[in-house]
């Protein structure tokens, strides 16, 4: 009645994930473990039979298979946060595939000619633009599908990571924020704001806490590694806006961004403290997490930028 | 971190479910049930305070608040499931509320311009003329996500029971049924056409069996429920295709419903015994059960007319 898998998985060479800087964030990790995680993410691509043709191939064109996806960050979070609370990848390997489909998810709809209209994705033709606007939203509800059915299976504390997931992902997460960037209601320092972060910060939070969660580590460790993750998901986000800033600036049309780099950089710093404070996280789970935070480079002087690969210390 | 209610609840005069055909599916129900479930309905359409303006409201109006909604008959399966288990009506509350999220969900998505265009829903403005297709598809999107905070913090089986319902609704089930739908891949007794069958029968499958997982009922009287639930979903869908085609007939159009319609029946009785051989049912949740399924009416000699109200006997 809920088979996961309804067909052979079939053999496919995984892609090996690597960040679009060059940087590869599973450098700390054992070697098994980014294949693991692709073979999983393929698997969870499989569905029933009678889906019409194509859907599933732009599904997996979706997620990165075969071509190679995003730099993996939230799975990899996910899998680190279980390592460092003691737990065994394996356990980890559902929720860290739910978090990728999700984030997925989030990406097909935001690509959407109804929200950011964009064509491009991954390297390779945006979902809507292979299987339409009806695909594009029915593809995206089956990743979401998906993400609940590995959540909800998961053999700790699955009602628990489905329902905390639920809200990162609607109206109070989200979706919520989306909704408050396409509908132009923002207005800063209220709580339009707060829900606005959202948008960023929960799926990093959750990746982390989840990853914790699956590992069965205590609610006073996945507390503090979920602000961790919070942390860790706004520093990202404003280093983003700080590149986009900078390159603006070479064009002579904004000041540059000297202002999100520096609050990105407290951010991490933050979460550094944040990480080293949890209590319960092995020494070796911290090198893990705090080498897929971010790190600075730039010379002095310069507007400092960030790139993922290690917390500041 | 995870609070379901985010600000004073607000008291509004819960709506009387009512059938449009005028009949009322709570009349076997005790007095307060429908009042509660609709109180929980509107609670769960409540969300972070910097939610843009208009977007809750038309949550409210696409879940039937306060203008009044479908029947529930999805919600009812499964406090009568629930009740017909020896569970608490409180108990399944959260999984009632979940199944109408989830099918007012997939009926803002079926009416946007891309999938069935429609402009009406449920006595009202569609979704999306409300708030536009973007604001359609998030709100949509947020449904699915409250739906499985309810899931999830269900006080038994909340891990099982967001696994199965993400098999429910992504591509292996509804999603996947309306591809088969929308995208012309239909093709007559083969996998598409049990994977279209789907789009109709998971949810109220889900409704009975989800009612009965949270009254804590043994996995053989959850399996009987499912499929009970399975030949009544269907059975509804073909009394609904026997309808629209004796009005075709009446226009000259076509040969009339009368062979869905005596499909509709042999289910509707199929259904009737499996509920009578599920282990574990009281009398009292049988004749709830049945209560709700479908009635046959019309004179001897013409097609017969099915309307919720009763398995045949």
């Amino acid at each position: 009645m809920s088979a996961l898998i309804e067909k052979p998985p079939g053999v496919r060479k995984p892609s090996r994930a690597r960040s679009p800087n060059g940087l590869d964030l599973a450098d700390s990790f054992p070697g098994e473990v980014i294949p693991l995680l692709e073979r999983e993410l393929y698997h969870s691509t499989l569905h029933h039979a009678g889906l019409p043709t194509g859907l599933e191939d732009a599904l997996r064109h979706a997620v990165g298979i075969p071509h190679g996806g995003g730099r993996r960050w939230r799975p990899l979070l996910a899998l680190a946060a279980a390592r460092a609370c003691g737990g065994d990848l394996e356990d980890a390997l559902g929720v860290a595939v739910a978090v990728e489909l999700t984030h997925t998810a989030s990406l097909v709809l935001d690509d959407l000619p109804c929200m950011d209209d964009a064509d491009q994705r991954r390297g390779t033709s945006a979902t809507h633009r292979q299987v339409g606007l009806s695909g594009a939203i029915l593809l995206s509800i089956g990743l979401l599908a998906r993400s609940a059915e590995l959540l909800g299976r998961s053999r700790q504390g699955g009602g628990e990571m489905a329902g905390v997931w639920g809200r990162c992902f609607g109206l109070s997460g989200m979706a919520g924020g989306q909704a408050v960037d396409l509908l132009g209601t923002f207005r800063k320092g209220g709580c339009h704001r707060r829900l606005h972060r959202r948008k960023t910060t929960d799926l990093a939070a959750f990746a982390v806490w989840g990853g914790a969660t699956a590992a069965g580590a205590a609610d006073t460790t996945r507390e503090a590694l979920w602000r961790f993750g919070e942390d860790l998901g706004w520093a990202y986000q404003l280093a983003d806006d700080a590149r986009d800033l900078d390159e603006d600036a070479a064009l002579g049309k904004a000041p540059g961004g000297r202002r999100p780099a520096a609050q990105s950089i407290r951010l991490l710093g933050r979460a550094r403290r944040r990480l080293e404070e949890a209590p319960g996280i092995s020494s070796e789970g911290l090198a893990l997490l705090a080498g897929l935070g971010c790190r600075i480079v730039g010379a002095p002087g310069q507007t400092p930028r960030l790139q993922p690969g290690g917390l500041p210390c």
